[in-house]
């Protein structure tokens, strides 16, 4: 089992979910994988369902982090793509087979043999590792190259919960939402019922259906793309009567993701995020789960003390 | 409320979902109307439900019976699709608004003021019953032409559990089936993993749609379309990484169900079933709750003694 750089990850030892800094060597760079250091990285209300083996089994030490951006250091004689100093993003997959039939459709991110970001097992049979770490090696197929401005971080940052104490204000004033419905206000959900073609549902924790399939129209879709550790619940007659749907979706695909990308770079589009160091992850972990952020924890990898 | 014939159909009066004979009016024959003498009814597990209020609040005495066949005795003066004496199917719906996007789209199944064929509030105010009765009064809208070789029922009749000791046998060499697979045998559930394009689910009763999901392909559907009383539980993360789809749809429209009459008229087609006289329908929904019936109940309405 060849050797690359010693890097510093924060990983879960425990279903404990606690994250504490660990070292281990990345593989050695193959012909078609890119190296780089990791600058900034998500924190996904995933990454805590998997540190506590909520929805997977865990492979302690676990270093969790699929959103990831980083500047390349290295890269495999075959590497085109990219080229040292390129600023590169990595998802929640790194790897897949290139042969099967929803490699050969351009849905590689449900090929059975996909190989996950982290707590998944690697061709050369080790763990992978996710971004809350200083450095990875990912082939270059599932790396996408993104503008620098985006991914510097710049102008994406507020402390939101100072600006905005309201949810709905600052969905209509600050976030361009045309309407704001509470899916516990009863009289809201009555008069909207039956008014929607689709609801994005990225509700990571168990939740009733029910309400959320009264919404829709003829034929409108629930699309579910948040991993609730519970089962969820519909009654079939609602589902049967209105031609409702229950759809999954699992992320792009590598030229939808690229797309995505590009598109909004084109459009100066911006998250609103608040940018943490990465030694705060625990505390950005049980903020998270208060729904205490607005909107997404990023870790500041690289402005990090790792140890 | 102007009143038509006088009838006996078999209602159940509480949730034990027993029926006995019940002597009604039917409503004044409309402009548009067609009242039938009622040949034949199918048993379906949907009117044990309901009839035990188990999927719908039961208006009591309530007539179940939902898969009609009648000879018109009479008809409105508008009524151009048939003339007395021609043999006409009812479904589970008797009126929708044709006003709607739903209805204008010929999808009038899923009109939101659709009245259902039984326990459902009528226009004038009465409570539909449904064909377990020796006549009925529809709109012509929702009454099909049927060729008289299918609904006289011959043919089709026969006493299944002396011919078939195994459903396997049973599927594969009279059904016609290609292939029959055990949800409770995890070997072959394993093998057919991600292999079925949809899955038409008709249990009616409540059931785990995992092991069912497990067997779609990227992109595939289970569709449901029997009414279990209880809710369904699913995992997010079956449906969301493997692209799976649970949608529900609701019989067909007044073309689609036409079109199908016609086509197993066409080819010949019969299906298997037990023909009772309706004082046997308690028994019935006894066995078929034991899944002692191959396939379905029909009811001899005309040949039966409703006192």
């Amino acid at each position: 089992m060849a050797e690359g750089s010693k890097v510093i990850g924060w990983a879960a030892r425990d279903s404990s979910g606690h994250l504490s800094p660990h070292s281990f060597n990345l593989r050695k760079t193959g012909e078609e994988d890119v190296v780089f250091k990791v600058l900034y990285s998500g924190v996904d209300h995933t990454d805590l369902h998997v540190v506590r083996g909520e929805i997977h089994s865990p492979n302690y030490p676990l270093v969790p982090g699929h959103e990831v951006v980083g500047e390349v250091v290295e890269s495999g004689k075959e590497v085109k793509k990219f080229k040292v100093g390129d600023i590169v993003g990595v998802g929640c997959i790194i790897w897949s087979c290139g042969e099967c039939l929803s490699c050969k459709s351009k849905m590689e991110q449900y090929c059975h043999e996909r190989i996950l970001t982290y707590n998944a097992i690697d061709k050369d049979g080790r763990i992978t590792q996710g971004g809350f770490s200083s450095a990875m090696v990912v082939n270059q197929r599932w790396s996408w190259s993104l503008r620098c401005d985006y991914c510097k971080g710049n102008g994406a940052s507020c402390d939101c919960n100072k600006l905005f104490s309201k949810k709905r204000e600052e969905a209509l004033e600050h976030l361009g939402a045309d309407a704001f419905l509470v899916s516990s206000n009863a009289d809201e959900m009555e008069k909207a019922a039956n008014s929607l073609d689709y609801i994005l549902d990225t509700v990571p924790a168990g939740h009733p259906l029910d309400s959320y399939l009264s919404l829709l129209k003829v034929d409108g879709k629930v699309i579910i793309v948040g991993a609730a550790p519970t089962p969820l619940q519909f009654i079939a007659s609602d589902l049967i009567t209105g031609k409702r749907n229950i759809c999954g979706s699992f992320v792009g695909s590598i030229e939808d993701t690229q797309e995505i990308l590009e598109f909004w770079a084109e459009k100066g589009l911006t998250s609103m995020i608040e940018i943490v160091k990465i030694d705060y992850v625990n505390e950005a972990f049980k903020r998270m789960e208060r729904n205490d952020v607005r909107y997404r924890f990023v870790l500041d990898v690289a402005g990090s003390n790792h140890e």
